[in-house]
């Protein structure tokens, strides 16, 4: 079998570190590293819904994904600056919120809303499966803040699963897991796979981009992001194990 | 096994209708209508290529995705209005654009430009994948046009296959195949499936609306969604075999 | 006389096609033909109104008019994409609106707001002029179902009187009636003439193309255009006598 | 015959002046005033003309209007912090340099550029008949400016008319001349007509407001309009044969 | 001592010129001449403050700087057809704001909002400045016709002081008050200082264009703006002692 | 003398931090904090400038400054969100892009450009003076990559001085250095100082928040400033002198 240009085995994940409570105003904040991609997941509480939701004693999840405009190798113009916010932010900020509201009982947390932020400080592939899996520690801490605090009814339980995502793909006609920008660049196909603590999916996002596929090679993909998602999950369950450094505010 | 609630058999698709040169002025342009989902698909040929791509000797392929305002139940703004394009839009016209491209070789198109521009008429369920169904047919006559015109080179083969689109989905607990919009709103799990021709995968993008599912099912969904494609890939081939009406311009 | 280019006498409308209930979800739906011109006119039915005219039992119509983008010879770039909507798109949406409220009584519609939704697919000079004259009937659909559904209380009778559209101008020195592109693109003076089906003015728009014009040619111009509105007035009613065929929603 | 509110006969300009060079930077530059309505018409002349035009050997002549947040009596909010331009500015801007386009040669003009800025300082009614009125006095003034600095060529010619603008309508059952802003307000029908100086119609533009309104009124506001641009062609003339107090830069 | 270029002592203002009620409609309006800089500031007086401030009792006065598109040698572009405020306005937007609020007891004034529109009609260098000084003779105008409305409760006194504003800077090496555009685009260093009428500083904003500055500069720079806003401040008092031209409205 | 909620004696900075190399792929980054604000501070060295600049010889420095959405205490919306820059966002990123040009020789950076990005990731007051401190370094690291790679001509200087920032004011009548946010939001007055290493002032900008304030307290704000922009110069060298963690791009 050919070696990964990084040394690592198909089936290998990257380094992944998970730091919580990285920032001091927020309710949750993690910031997640898979290998040198670097992302910061602010989670802000707050009571109360959107205006469409009122009333109804359910609560309200979402995402916004961005990039800093130096994340990249070369320099990208902000989208503050553009005035627009791109097709690609767009779709993973969808991407992220819906993923995470997969795992909350909406009805259990509450007329509360939950806002995940994740601000992508060095991008090197895999930014959006990284966002998700970390911003799910952050959303978990900013539930138990609530739960402390009384905005969430004592005993309610609005998380029903955790939820972890990472990238596979064919890479020089093999199936390997996790991967960076060099590999992701030159895929044959991409895909992102979203899954919660169980096992099950909740996203599957494959893209032919160079050659069709066929199904023997979507099994082996989903087979990869199965056990890579399974360790993920251990790794958060680590990191929401450990006792955080205090938060300042 | 309970009926679908239009006596639709699990496995079936609703009656589609694919109706080449609808305009008089696009190089391409179907109206294509899955049941009452009606989508006008119009394929503009222009030689040269954007400026990113200048000198290369290739071409490009392009998609634009909108919705009319009326055409769902209940009137939507604008997005000229409201001054930006939404997520869904953005997420849908990359999606169709890319589906595109994946069976056509940009080197063969020569330095042409063909933007496939997917308007709604009226939205019942499945408007992305009737768009690409659409969309394939009407950039094939595009094409075959600028063949004929000396645009694109004698002997060039543009086209390396064909590209077709269904949705899938889980309603009622049963897997089921091309989901109008009652259905579509009540799927557990959601899934876009394009293929080409030949019945490989060109996307896979699968959603947990209300409960992650397992591989089981996502093997039963994708079951599905190669038989519906096939039977569109006759349908295609079907519409492009007849002598259409005569465009104007 | 010269004939024109495609035959017609001088004061001959095009073909006058008007399709009701084209839509299934709209309150009342239009395509209607001028020869080539082709506009989809929704009409939007909803009660209550904007907030500006809250509480004063009087009702509201308005109308927005878009042209897709391969409607034109050449495609013209999207709006929502460019971000802003151009000086002619808002200048047609209302005179279209004005137009329409010219004939209802908003005090008769009560508290109600009807939104005219005219979506060129395919233009071949005079797209404003057909717009209004199909949205009168789509709006008349509405407006009986509005009376229908209790929305209207009964008795109302909002419509004062009919309204229609058409162009005029001086091509090659001639005053002729319902221009097409290629005559609108030479004509030397073009006028759009909106009137009452009892024959009075709702709108003037007359512009010097090329050359300023005298009190002779206007008086002839709007000679065509009172005999072409009575035509149109005629078309209008017999399509509202038909019985449509039947909206599924 | 019942008087006007301000004593005026139906027939009657209000107070008209027109003073040149009120800035000392621009081209030419006009502070025309309407009775209490009161316009800055800047002219811009810049050699060369838009991409779009380059190469022909013609010039180009465009306008822009805008109203002071507090030119009217309730300030409006500003455009520029609104982020877009409504629907009656564009309307404005395009009726202005349409108008002026008609009285200019634009192939004696050569490759120059003039913009006309007409920036309403206060709104009393007529804002864009005196903005049309004076902005062709600024442009005048240009024009000569080019010949004078050798980038129109010498011996060029053009100006082949001038032309002027006012509005007339219908209050209280009487045709009346250049309405101000309460006449406006309360108009039947409302009318802006711009004339070239031998007499000949540039633009039409009559809006029934309240009651549609039949041929015998519009050819007597025709009249009263023609009556009215005679006279503002007179007093563009005598501003023109003035010699204006000097530009500093 | 070397002459400036238009024959000022180093600490000599400009011709200023200070003409109120320059409108109709607004509740205060000043024409600020400075040279050839030419500020049009109307205020206008609205009961109520925006939803932020609701119920606190006191009131809110804002500003907002443009400058016309022509006001400047070379024409700039609209920031309304740009679609977006540029840095520089949105500065001197918040500093003028700023400045005046200084000067206001919200408390006194009551739920009542006070927008004060900077437009420079005419650019030739200290428009914020001018802005800042004529703004002020504006609010007091309209202050005072709240009070005589009833508006803002008898007795009340919103103002607390006058404000003024000079620019200084070192041109050629000296130190010099109220620059003009030729010695402002050639200035070293270049400060705007707004002070009360009773000699205090509101703001002291210096910039080193092209070298630093040492503390003996900065001290000779805000000598000579005391002085300037001293004089600024008489010629204020003495505007606000004459008896104004009578407004229409 | 009464303490500062921290401990501090007035005259003291925050614990200041100086992390180069933050990240791997910009030319120059720093990680800046002075205590819980935390900037980073990435820059962008590209060959060639931008168009307005060209065949000059010299270069080009800007910068960007911005607030990830949760860096405060509440989250704000972001401004790609929005769709628009607000006036703070605007006004400080031209505040460190002067104040960084204000020690460059753009002669002797030749045509090239460095974009500095300031990202704020969390904010407790004084983010702008710690964004010019912190870009500072990033700065002089990407010039001295620009001279190793051969961009910059050898033997050129493109830094004449050092540049830091530092904001000092009047807290409870005490004027004291480095404000956090606490202090900052009840501060009187409130000054940004910029300063080059060899002591002189680059900006001054003081805002009398509450109460104007007089030349004595300019004069003490000053001289903190002056002893704490020192010490951050000593912290700059420091840094500089150090070896940083090799960058992995």
């Amino acid at each position: 079998m050919t070696a990964r240009h990084d040394g690592r085995t198909p089936d290998q994940l990257r380094d992944v570190r998970i730091t919580r409570n990285w920032l001091d105003h927020a309710e949750g904040s993690v910031l997640v590293e898979f290998g040198r991609t670097r992302v910061l997941c602010a989670a802000s509480f707050t009571e109360g819904v959107p205006r469409w939701l009122k009333g109804q004693g359910r609560g309200w999840v979402t995402a916004e994904y961005a990039m800093l405009p130096r994340s990249t190798n070369t320099r990208s113009d902000r989208e503050s600056v553009k005035g627009k916010i791109g097709g690609r932010t767009h779709e993973i900020s969808r991407l992220v919120g819906r993923s995470l509201r997969a795992v909350v009982d909406l009805d259990q947390l509450g007329e509360n809303t939950i806002v995940l932020d994740c601000d992508v400080l060095q991008a090197d592939g895999g930014t959006r499966t990284a966002a998700i899996t970390g911003a799910y520690v952050a959303l978990a801490d900013a539930i138990a803040g609530g739960v402390t605090s009384g905005a969430i009814r004592r005993g309610a339980t609005p998380l029903r699963d955790s939820v972890a995502a990472v990238s596979v793909g064919v890479v020089k006609g093999v199936p390997v897991l996790d991967l960076d920008y060099p590999e992701d660049s030159t895929a044959d196909t991409d895909m992102n796979v979203v899954m919660t603590g169980d096992g099950r999916f909740v996203e599957v996002q494959g893209t032919a981009e160079a050659e069709p596929f066929d199904k023997a090679t979507l099994d082996a993909l989903l087979e990869l992001a199965t056990a890579g998602c399974a360790e993920l999950t251990r790794l958060q369950q680590a990191a929401l194990a450990e006792t955080p450094r205090e938060r300042v505010q």
